[in-house]
C-alpha cells in the first residue's frame, strides 16, 4: 500500500484518458443530440449578462454504473440515459443558477462521482468554480436555500473527521437538504460483524440520494462508487484522495489572488506525506506558466513523481530551502502541518522537521501585499498566531471554501448543471 | 436471561389476549359510537377504488398507558380517549392516505407502540401494509414528503446498530419529519451516573413526539413504553424483540411472491439464536396453509416452542438437511448469518455450523422462477457474492422494504389511520 | 483549578459591572437614537394587552467581540453597530413574539452569548422568562415553529451530555432550525492533533449561525465566545458554569410558585461540588425578601463565598440539619445529587452523605399543598420514585422547561428582542 495519492501509474493513465475523452465527448454529444433530441432547451436568466439556451441536464438513475470517471464509455452511456430515460420525480426540485454566457454545460460532461483528483480538467474545474460563487451568494441571502429540499445524504464516515464531516452537513443543510449521519461506520460494517463495503453502501443508498463516505482504506471510495446507483463523494480515503479538499485549495488561490494562470505558489511543510500538496501540484499543472516552490526538510521532500509530472506538463518547479526568498516572491504561500503521526518512533525527527519552516510576523514581512498564506488546518504552530489578523493570513476564509465548493458539488450530482 | 425472543409462556398469553382482544374491540367500538358520537366522519379517496366514509383517527396523549397492546383495557382507554379528548394542536399535519373500502381502519384498533411481534393480527398487518405501499409512492414521488413536518423523532440507542438507526431516521425524514440522534446512549443514563431508564425516557418524551429505541436488556422497550406517554417503538432489545424486522420480512415475502397464505418458507442457517426466524415463523402461523422448512445445523436448531407453537395453530413444518431439496420446492428461502458471538471459544464448532448451508449458484440453479432468497443482514458468506445479480435476490430489496414499514409505522403512531 | 462556579472574584466584579451598565446603558441608547436614528419603529401586538412601539432589534455580526456580557463597551458596540451596520440577509426570518407593554426591550441590550449566571440580571431574566412562556405556546400550537428557518446550530460537545445536547437540539428544531452535532469534538481537535480550541472555533463558525459548547475546562466557553463572530452558548464548561441550566431553575420556580419575590427555598445535598445549588442561589440574591435554607452533610457543605454573599445583597439565610422542619417552611425544596466522582476512593463518605437527606412520602406528607421539589436530574434515590406521582413533584416539569429557555435563548440571540 502506498502513501502517495497520485502513482506515477495514475498520472499517466491521466494524460490518455483526458485525450480520448476530449474526443468521443464531441463526437458522442453531438450524435446524441441529432438523433435523439429529446433533452429540452430554454433560456436561463439570472443576471444581467447575456444567457444562451443551454440544454438543461438532471440527475439520472445511473444503474449499473461503470467506474471510470468522464471515461468514453461512461459519457456514453450517461448521454444514452439522458435521452431516453430521465428520472421525472424530483425535477421539481431543480432550479437552474444562470449559467454563463461563455461555457455551455450539461453538452460536455456530467459529474457522476466526486472521486479524485485527477478526475477534473481545467474546463470542468472553472465550471464548478462558477457554481461554487453562485453558492457563496445564497449562503449570504438564503434565497435559494431550497434547491436541495427533498433530498437526503448519507454521511458514512469510517473513521471520524469532524471539521469534513461538517462541513458537507453544512453543505447540504445550507442547500434546504437533510443529513444522515454516522461518524462510527465501523461497528456498521465489517469491523464489527464482517459486512464488506459493497453491502453496506447497497444498503445505505436505499435510504438516502447521495453518499458522503470518509474511509481509512485506499480505493474505498472507487469500490463504493462502482457499486453505488447514487453518486459518491470521496471524503477522503486513508492516504489515498481528498478530492473535496483540492478543489478548495485551487478555488481559494482563484477567489483570493483573481487568476491562476501565471502564478507562483509555495508549498510549504510536508511534501511527502501531505496528501493536499500532491494534488494541488497537480491541479496547478492544468494553468499555464505556473511556478511552484517546493520548501520542506529534508526527510519530507516532494517525491520524484510529482516533479516528473510537473515537468513532463512544462510546469517550472525549484525546490529552496529559504522560505524568506520563495515568501517574498510567490502569490501563494501554502504552508502544511508535520504530520507528527508519519514519525513513529522519532520523535527527534520529528521535532527538528517541524521547527525549521514557521510563518510569522518576519515571514509576513517579506510577503507581497496581494499575496496570502493558506492551509489546509488543523494547525498547530507552522503558523503563529500573532499572523491570524493579517488580511493575507486566507486560512479561515479557505477553510470556508470548503463549504461553497462542496455545496456547488452537492448541487451538481444532484440537479446537474 | 432467556435469549429466545418469543417464550412459550409469550405464545400462550397471545392466544388467550387476541380471542379477548377481537370480542371487545367490536363491542367496545360499537358502544363507544352510539353514546358519544364525537369522531367526525369524512369521505376519503385518492384512488379510483370507492371510498367508504372512515373515522378520523388522531393520535391522542396517553397518559397513563398500560403496558398490554391491544388489549380490551387499552381498547378501552384508547376508545374513551378517543370520544374525550383529543390533541388538536397538530392535526392540521394529518393527512389521509386513502383507505382501502374493504378494511375500516379507525374503528378497530389504534397502534400506540411497536413492541413485539406478538401484537399484530393477520388483520393489522394487512392494513400496516397497504400503508407502506403508500409509503412506496410517497418515497418516490416526494409528493406527500410533508406529512409530519413539525414532528420530532428521538433515536434512543443504547447499543449502537448503525444500520436500523439510518433506516428509522431516513423513514422520518422522507416524510418531512426530524430527528434527535443519540448513539451513546449509555452514556445519558444509568451507566454513566446510575440513571433508570425510567427517567431517562421521561426527560427524552418532553423533546420530542415519538421515541426509538435501542436496547441492550430483554424487555427495555416494554419498561420504556409503560414510562413514556408518547409512542415508543422497539428497534431491538437485546436477545429479546426487533418487530420492525419481522414486519418488513412479511412484508417483503407479500410484495415478493404476492401473497401470504399458501406459501412455502425455507428458514436456513442458526434457527436457534436468530430473533428474525423466530419471529417469522411466529407471525407466518397467521396465515392459510403455510408449510415451513428448517434448514439448520444441529447446534443451532429451531426451538421446540415455535414448533409446538405451529403445529398448535396447524402449520405444517419440516425439519431437512437438504437445502438444495428444500430450495427447489420453497416460494422463499430465508437465509441468515451464524453468528459468532453466539458461539464463545468455541471457533470449531462456529466454522462448522458455519460452512454447512450455503445459497450459491447451485442452489439458484434449482431454486424455482419465482421464488426468492432473502437475508435481513449484515451478510457474510453464506449467501455467495455472484447470487446478489439474480433477480431472484431479493435481500437488499428486502432491507429497502424496512424503510417503508418503518414510515408506514411513523406515520400510524403519530398521525393515526 | 478551583471547583467553584462563581469565586469571590466574579461575584464581586458582578457588583461593579452591573452599576456601570446601568449608568452606561441609559446614556448611551439615548445618544445613540438622537444621533443616528436609523433603527426603524414598529408596533407589535399579538396579545389584547396594549402594544407599544418597540424598537426593532436584530441579529447583527460582531467582529471583533469583546469578551464582557452587557458591559459599557460591549452596549456601546452593540448600539453603535444597531445604527450603522445592519445584517440584512436574514431579516426576513425575524417575526416579532409580541413584547410586554412594560418592557421595552431592544433599548437596553442585547444578548450577545450566554457564558455564566452572572451577565443576567433581573430585569433580564424577566425578559428571558416572557419570551420563555411563548416558546411554551410555540412548541404546542407548532403555529410559528419556522421563526429561525435557515439558521444552523452547531453543537460542539467536548464531552458528551446527551441530556443537555437533545435539549438544545429539540429547541433548535422545535423552532424550524437544523443541528450540525458533535458528540465528540475531542477528536475534532486539539486532543487528536493539537488544534487549539480557537482555531476549531474559527472554523465552526464558518458552517453555523450559532455555536452550543459544552467543554471539560472551566473557562472553555469565554474563550470560544471572545473568538467567534456568531452568538456563543455556554452549555457547562467543567467545573465552571452551566448557565441554562440556572435560568431554567428559577423559570421553574417562577412558573411553579407564580413569583420569586418573597419565596422560601430549601437547598438541599450537594452544595459544595453543584453549580447548579451555587448558580441559583446567586441568582434568587436579585428578588426581594428571599429566604434560603442550606440542607447538606457536613463535607458538602455550601461554601462561604456564597454565604457572604448573600449576606451582603441583605439574603437571609440558614443552615439546618431537619430537612423535614425546612419542607414543611419552604416554597421549594431543591434536591441535588450527591456526586460520587468527587469522593474519589473514599466510598464510605460518599455512601453517608448520599444517605442523609432523601426526599420521600414521608417528606411530602410535611411539604405544603403549593409547594413544589425541584432536582437537576439524572436522580438516584435522593428522591424516592414514589414520589414521582405527587403532583408537586415537579423535576421532570423543570427538565422540560429547559427546552422552553433553551428556545427562548436560541431565539433571542438569533433574532434579537
Amino acid at each position: 500500500m502506498s502513501l502517495s495519492s497520485l502513482s506515477t501509474h495514475d498520472l499517466q493513465r491521466d494524460l490518455i484518458v483526458s485525450r480520448l475523452t476530449a474526443r468521443f465527448s464531441a463526437e458522442l454529444s453531438r450524435d446524441c443530440r441529432q438523433q435523439v433530441p429529446c433533452s429540452p432547451s430554454r433560456s436561463v436568466s439570472m443576471s444581467p449578462s447575456i444567457s444562451l439556451p443551454v440544454t438543461q441536464s438532471i440527475y439520472l438513475p445511473r444503474n449499473p454504473k461503470q467506474n471510470n470517471f468522464l471515461s468514453p464509455a461512461k459519457l456514453y452511456q450517461k448521454e444514452h440515459f439522458l435521452c431516453k430515460s430521465v428520472k421525472n420525480e424530483k425535477d421539481s426540485h431543480a432550479i437552474s443558477l444562470g449559467n454563463s454566457s461563455t461555457f455551455s454545460v450539461g453538452t460536455k460532461f456530467q459529474l457522476d462521482d466526486v472521486i479524485e483528483a485527477q478526475q477534473f480538467d481545467r474546463e470542468i474545474l472553472s465550471a464548478i468554480f462558477e457554481v461554487a460563487r453562485e453558492m457563496e451568494k445564497i449562503e449570504k441571502s438564503s434565497s435559494g436555500a431550497n434547491i436541495l429540499r427533498g433530498y437526503l445524504m448519507a454521511t458514512l464516515f469510517y473513521e471520524p473527521s469532524t471539521r469534513t464531516r461538517l462541513s458537507f452537513e453544512s453543505a447540504m443543510k445550507r442547500l434546504g437538504g437533510e443529513v444522515l449521519t454516522t461518524e462510527n461506520a465501523r461497528e456498521f460494517s465489517s469491523a464489527a460483524k464482517g459486512e464488506t463495503l459493497e453491502d453496506s453502501i447497497r444498503t445505505v443508498e436505499g435510504y438516502s440520494d447521495i453518499i458522503v463516505m470518509r474511509h481509512f482504506e485506499s480505493g474505498a471510495a472507487r469500490r463504493a462508487a462502482s457499486t453505488a446507483s447514487i453518486p459518491v463523494i470521496n471524503a477522503g480515503d486513508g492516504p489515498g484522495q481528498h478530492p473535496t479538499q483540492a478543489l478548495l485549495d485551487v478555488y481559494t488561490i482563484e477567489r483570493e489572488i483573481g487568476r491562476l494562470d501565471g502564478i507562483r505558489v509555495g508549498l510549504v511543510g510536508d511534501l511527502a506525506n501531505g496528501r493536499t500538496v500532491r494534488s494541488l501540484a497537480y491541479l496547478l499543472a492544468k494553468y499555464n506558466d505556473v511556478k511552484i516552490y517546493f520548501v520542506a526538510p529534508d526527510i519530507v521532500k516532494m517525491k520524484d513523481d510529482i516533479k516528473d509530472y510537473l515537468s513532463s506538463k512544462g510546469v517550472e518547479w525549484e525546490e529552496s530551502a529559504d522560505l524568506m526568498e520563495v515568501a517574498s516572491k510567490c502569490d501563494v504561500v501554502y504552508q502544511t502541518r508535520i504530520q507528527r503521526e508519519r514519525f513513529g518512533e522519532r520523535i527527534d525527527l520529528y521535532e527538528e522537521a517541524r521547527g525549521k519552516y514557521i510563518v510569522d510576523k518576519k515571514v509576513m514581512g517579506v510577503l507581497q501585499k496581494h499575496a496570502v498564506i493558506l492551509h489546509p488546518l488543523p494547525r498547530l504552530d507552522e503558523i503563529t498566531v500573532d499572523v491570524d489578523g493579517d488580511p493575507r493570513a486566507a486560512y479561515f476564509r479557505q477553510a470556508k471554501n470548503g463549504l461553497y465548493i462542496r455545496m456547488a458539488l452537492l448541487k451538481l450530482l444532484l440537479l446537474g448543471w
